[in-house]
């Protein structure tokens, strides 16, 4: 079962304190959110569980944090400056303006003018002046993807760790893009993280590569929670792909709104590096790439056995973590009518509450001095947030701890301080258990393996 | 022993893969670093560290990510329109431009002309425009702090939490400032982190909170490695506090480039919520603020004895992370000459590599397949990156892990296969010592603890 609407979650996610529209006391600014007590939790775990999954739980693959102000260069070259950009028409009577593929019949949506001028390119970067002279001469961008740094540091972070092919550097980062229209909840914003990695392979690996990583991100996104039924894998036809990109496939889920990509894989070739390079002209660079005098670095490696210097291929695959987020949200939602309650059913390693250790009756000394032990001993296990609900009506904590997906809840009533039992209730079978709190420890390392 | 000059550490930063400059490829963009495979570690070791002791260690604080760009209503009500300023003066004769406290003679440092303007203020925040028309009417800015959209967002957290006085709401993120002169290395830069707590409380009892804050966050950074040696308090004169502060205090470092702040906590009064609420004349603002005719919300508590509604005071402890980093590569920072090895002796918690797992010799399948084993035993203790390294050259590797600061060397051998036993090197002794695998992990978890 999921959220039967976004509205649903939305409301869910400001209620719990998930997600917050930003600025809001001031009205709003659209495209942009706040994540609260619980969402800062649960995007923060999401991105844990990607980073062990790439960086610790593998022995190929680097991190990486770069900074989100981008030289001009460096989009410059990779083809932003030039292309990054919606076609936009503007309202010759009203003045306002629209993305071309939004216009039915051609009228301006606001006045219903069909004086409207031809669609022009408009470039969705951020833009802003850096330096103590603001005429326009020095500027940079907030990057539109983590990407293009990942490739601007290749050769540092060759040097720094004697790396060799095939072997990627991943990212977690801030993002930013001007869309036109942002909507669909936290799905299309101006302000996002990505995850990226970039696997660079020996150009006539790259096919297998492409292949395995395609399979490797669907399992990943399973593992998290998300059902099959809702996932869908999807090639990018020849014609519609981007210029350098031999090949591309979308991860695609059925979002609320509906299915839209969650993730996508792409064989980039050696367009990145190729396009970065000084000299490039002494590499058989495959793809289309612009000419650039400015590099200073060569992005190469030799091949051992014939000594030639060649361009790596890459393959890229990039996740949103708010789409992430709000699959994730969406595949947890369940309403349980029978036991009115609504349930986020989250895989337990992305709860944003581990458990929570209720006290039976709120300021009770010896009840809460009892019950900050056990959370205190929880914590120190070190799985995540565990928290101390001092507010009385354990029924009522039980509720509000399903609705944050919180798996365990720990009641401590006056028998624990008779014989130091404790109840654990379970969030989706709902199901208590007494048990002695040296026991708990185990209990819940137990649980969450 | 600490670190002879930043070069040193710059060098060693730049080697290992901690911190790289920024858009080095095209000649680097001042004031803009990127951080490499280990500076990343390092960095999210030290943010989880602050995390744990805000939000999980404590049940009185809940966490909060608000997005970077800020509407210009948020930083006009909080004064940074008017007032986050650095005066400058502009030279007629080369038209360059300088800070006015950094002109020795009155004379441009550029040219010698004495044809300066008088100082005028130059706003330090970055400003981008948002949305598809870009006439200047719609812009929003890159946060100068985080603090502000905890301000904002404080009713929102209040209704998804049922908190009540005191409580903190804490945020780690990025903010931008665009400073005419960064400088020493990633002390003073343009984009960087802060790990913000805003601990609300009722006036009366603020004095009393921020004696405590300051205490608890000196003792912070010395368990993060910091000797107090390093360390100083510096209360903040009274002619030299912001309008809105009742008391700030400095926790200042000895970096290498001298004496300068580390975090600064600060008792901000009511001026924050008091700038940022609606129906301001309802309350008795005790702080100087600006009219606000367009907040919607009210960012007050109701006294549950009185039933009088207020505005909380504010207490402020704030620190940088990239500062936070530069003082804790500085501290553990020692030249070993005896043994002519560099060594970053760095808390064990904030290491980057936690162990490397060293197969004797490279590519040797048995003894590599016998390290993966071990390798992944260990990081599934889930304390932070383990890394498998398989570049041979045992000697070279305990140097190589030295210098990035990784507690524990395993070496794989060709006892290993015959007996199931390794060793394991300690950096700080050097000592090694032959331990059965089985007894490793034992091993692994008390060094830890």
């Amino acid at each position: 079962m999921v959220s039967k609407s976004m509205e649903e979650l939305v409301s869910l996610c400001k209620r719990r304190g998930f997600i917050f529209q930003s600025n809001e006391i001031y009205g709003g600014v659209k495209g942009l959110y706040d994540f609260g007590p619980m969402g800062v939790e649960l995007k923060n775990n999401l991105k844990q569980s990607w980073w062990k999954s790439m960086i610790y739980e593998r022995d190929d693959i680097e991190g990486l944090d770069a900074s989100i102000l981008t030289g001009s260069d460096v989009l410059k070259y990779s083809g932003h400056e030039d292309t990054f950009s919606d076609p936009l028409v503007d309202c010759k009577s009203c003045k306002s303006r629209w993305r071309a593929d939004q216009l039915d019949n051609h009228n301006c949506p606001n006045c219903k003018s069909k004086d409207l001028t031809e669609p022009r390119p408009f470039n969705l970067m951020f833009k802003t002046s850096i330096g103590p002279v603001d005429d326009g001469s020095s500027y940079v961008y907030l990057r539109p993807e983590t990407a293009q740094q990942i490739f601007t540091n290749f050769k540092n972070v060759l040097d720094s760790t004697n790396r060799v092919l095939p072997f990627g550097i991943a990212q977690i980062g801030k993002a930013f893009r001007n869309e036109i229209t942002p909507r669909n909840f936290i799905f299309r914003v101006r302000e996002f993280e990505q995850m990226e990695l970039e696997f660079f392979v020996e150009p006539g690996f790259d096919d297998k590569w492409h292949k395995y990583w395609v399979e490797s991100r669907y399992n990943w996104w399973k593992k998290q929670g998300i059902d099959e039924k809702r996932l869908e894998i999807q090639d990018i036809k020849k014609d519609e792909l981007s210029h350098y990109s031999k090949a591309t496939v979308d991860i695609v889920y059925n979002f609320p709104h509906g299915k839209e990509e969650l993730e996508g894989i792409a064989n980039r070739t050696d367009f990145d590096l190729g396009s970065h390079t000084k000299n490039q002209q002494d590499f058989k660079i495959s793809s289309n790439v612009m000419k650039n005098k400015t590099s200073t670095t060569k992005l190469a490696v030799q091949n051992l056995t014939n000594k030639n210097w060649f361009i790596p291929y890459v393959i890229e695959p990039s996740a949103g973590v708010e789409r992430g987020v709000l699959a994730l949200l969406n595949e947890a939602y369940k309403v349980d009518e029978k036991n009115s309650r609504t349930v986020l059913a989250l895989k337990p390693h992305l709860s944003p509450i581990k458990a929570a250790v209720i006290p039976l009756k709120r300021n009770n000394e010896k009840l809460v001095n009892q019950a900050k032990i056990i959370k205190n001993n929880l914590q120190k296990i070190g799985l995540g947030r565990v928290m101390l609900e001092n507010s009385g009506n354990i029924g009522k904590n039980y509720r509000r701890h399903d609705e944050v997906g919180t798996p365990l809840c720990v009641t401590v009533d006056f028998e624990t301080l008779e014989n130091n039992t404790i109840t654990v209730r379970d969030r989706d079978t709902m199901q208590q258990k007494r048990l002695s709190s040296d026991e708990l420890k185990n209990y819940y390392e137990n649980y969450f393996e």
